[in-house]
């Protein structure tokens, strides 16, 4: 016996396409699923299969949800907002959803620019970021990029190109963490927060 | 927005069942196999259904297969054999299996004696074990639970009931680990270690 039952063995192949599992932490996962869990995992397998199925992107926004637009771009409240916030991912949506601090429109790049990786202006959207732009629905762009070398690039590409509608483009402020120890931080931090500094 | 959209929170809350998966990375697995591999994700899906479906345990041996008997209780070359290895899981037959030192049958308990979580002998199959001692067809039978106090308790409990049928019990060595360092092995390793030494 050099591999489990036929079955056993494929569930453990296909676990390997999550991030971080190898071949022993997918073999782990199958079998506690098999002996604790079966119940949990044909829920799992279900949602697995709806979600790939039907979550596309929203069509204003292009974050993930399987209606047309999404609840933020359908929210009256926010949908005439003047504001718009570009975010790279989903996930970074989120975060600052979860800070409750921001009430305007997102706009998801789903990705940053990385000609390397073949990720270019189009892979964006930024097409449709355009087209939203030449409506002058938009007054104010927020660039919540990433302050990696991608992110940095992307927002300056959309700067660039935000400059010909006339909107106010802010980026967000970079610098020492809330609760973050001085003595910690790295250099480039340090002197973002030194040139970002701010009267009181 | 405090969660996304309905169908991909429901992916984020049931990838929760998977061991180790905090809020955190559920929704950083769920986001990544939307953004970069659906194909593989409703591969999981199928796999994971058809798994918690259709496997089942060997009738003979308890071990994880889809069929009444596994591939080793099914071949000839080793169902004949008179030597009956007990383990504790399938991944630690599996983990036997890989050396390819033992050509005998295997016995998987899918657990260890542990009163106070309800695992008993019942719950372990050992009136199955038995029917099988009792056949006669068992000449030799190893334990090889885990070197801990439940598989201490479990290789014990199941020598006891062995003495009945006349079969030799062994317990697999315990010792210093090959390769490994002794300054950093436990006491109680090393106490093993030199109460089971053997003459070269």
């Amino acid at each position: 016996m050099n591999k489990f039952s036929p079955l056993l063995q494929q569930l453990i192949d296909a676990l390997r396409i999550l991030p971080g599992v190898g071949p022993k932490s997918a073999q782990r996962i199958a079998l506690q699923l098999l002996e604790r869990n079966r119940t949990g995992a044909m829920q799992l397998a279900k949602a697995l299969a709806v979600a790939m199925e039907k979550v596309g992107h929203c069509q204003q926004c292009r974050t993930f949800c399987e209606t047309d637009l999404c609840a933020i771009c359908s929210d009256p409240r926010r949908s005439d907002s003047q504001s718009l916030c570009i975010v790279a991912s989903s996930s970074d949506q989120f975060a600052i959803e979860q800070t409750g601090q921001f009430k305007g429109r997102y706009f998801v790049l789903q990705g940053q620019l990385s000609p390397l990786d073949g990720i270019g202006p189009a892979e964006l959207g930024l097409d449709l970021l355009q087209k939203q732009l030449g409506t002058g629905s938009v007054q104010e762009v927020i660039l919540a990029t990433n302050p990696t070398v991608e992110g940095d690039a992307t927002a300056y590409y959309i700067a660039e190109q935000c400059k010909k509608y006339q909107v106010n483009v802010s980026r967000i402020a970079h610098g020492v963490p809330v609760g973050g120890d001085l003595e910690y931080v790295d250099g480039t931090t340090l002197s973002h927060a030194f040139s970002g500094r701010k009267p009181i």
